[in-house]
């Protein structure tokens, strides 16, 4: 399999943890969003959507969707699973992990920030006031719904989907100086997972696109 | 099974419809979320996130967020099906769905709409333009992918889950006089979906919370 993949976008680094908790090889294929190659003819051939990421598949066929990819490697490499077997239980993961792919971080994305700086002519402040608000406003729910939990993390003691979609979003924040001192839960859970093989090889500074440090 | 709902909220109508094609009961309760009711303790104690739809079941659990309480009935209630069976055709619906509820509606909705206003001060026009503009970015890809089909509707005959995502979308985007001059697939799916009892039931203008005509 191959993943297109941008170092910093969080919906390939969700992808990238997920590849490597069901400990699946692949070849990353970088798009340099910054200098806008998703939108050059050579990704539109392969994504119509112009998003990162996608996987494209030894047959050929390319899925796009971090989401679409997500439920997919789930349903075919089913073990490990991500998900918890219970039909609620699951239900509820799923609700937390759409809180963070549809409250959060489609408001928080490249193209969004570009758009308030450039169409609506927002200086930096005002994008780095936008930026943690909606982090903020998802995180207060999120806190909250961890808090109560008695697990550590989404499947008891395993990382599961929830974590998948949680550890690039807190990435995110901590990139933009949000602060995170109201949400101990959930950093909590960052901390356990970031000592994970498949986080630790899945971090936007171990890609090859990252800049050397 | 109780459907907090609001008329014109497209995530809540999502659900109407998925609920009328499964052939499913619900009562409908009704949260304003122009008067901020979705903010009142009373709906705050039954979904902490603070955003319709939520789903209360007869058991008393309740699910939130649009797309698990949809995964949630397709596992639950199979018949008839939303999804292909096929493992790639599901990931390629799954994906489509997931470009309007992460890439589009996210950037659209309400609370969104009135940050641009109050927080930095754009007039209507603005926001106006935030609204098609996002509403055309995604609908130029889906315009797309959808006119390489050959089939109708994405069970072939048959709506299924990305019709359940779509027929909303478009209703926003008529509310807000987005032009669809160049989306002629999107909106014969729209009409066919239409004329479907399950899709009248769940429009807006059906809605016991909705301005009588």
């Amino acid at each position: 399999m191959k993943l297109y993949s941008y170092f910093r976008s969080s919906a390939a680094y969700r992808v990238r943890i997920a590849l490597g908790l069901k400990a699946l090889e692949f070849e990353t294929v970088t798009v340099n969003l910054v200098t806008g190659e998703q939108r050059g003819s050579g990704y539109l051939d392969k994504n119509r959507q112009g998003l990162v990421p996608a996987l494209e598949l030894d047959s050929g066929e390319i899925l796009s969707q971090s989401t679409a990819i997500l439920e997919w490697l789930e349903e075919t490499y089913p073990q490990p699973p991500l998900y918890p077997a219970a039909s609620m239980a699951r239900a509820r993961i799923r609700a937390l992990c759409q809180h963070i792919a549809c409250d959060i971080h489609p408001l928080n994305n490249l193209r969004v920030l570009f758009y308030l700086r450039d169409e609506l002519q927002q200086e930096r402040e005002s994008v780095d006031r936008w930026y943690s608000h909606w982090i903020q406003r998802g995180f207060d729910a999120l806190e909250l719904e961890v808090s109560q939990e008695n697990s550590l993390l989404s499947l008891g003691e395993q990382p599961g989907m929830f974590e998948v979609m949680l550890i690039p979003q807190i990435y995110n924040a901590r990139r933009f100086n949000v602060s995170l001192n109201s949400y101990p839960h959930l950093v909590e859970r960052e901390q356990r997972c970031l000592e994970h093989p498949a986080f630790a090889a899945a971090a936007p500074e171990a890609q090859v696109d990252a800049p050397q440090a």
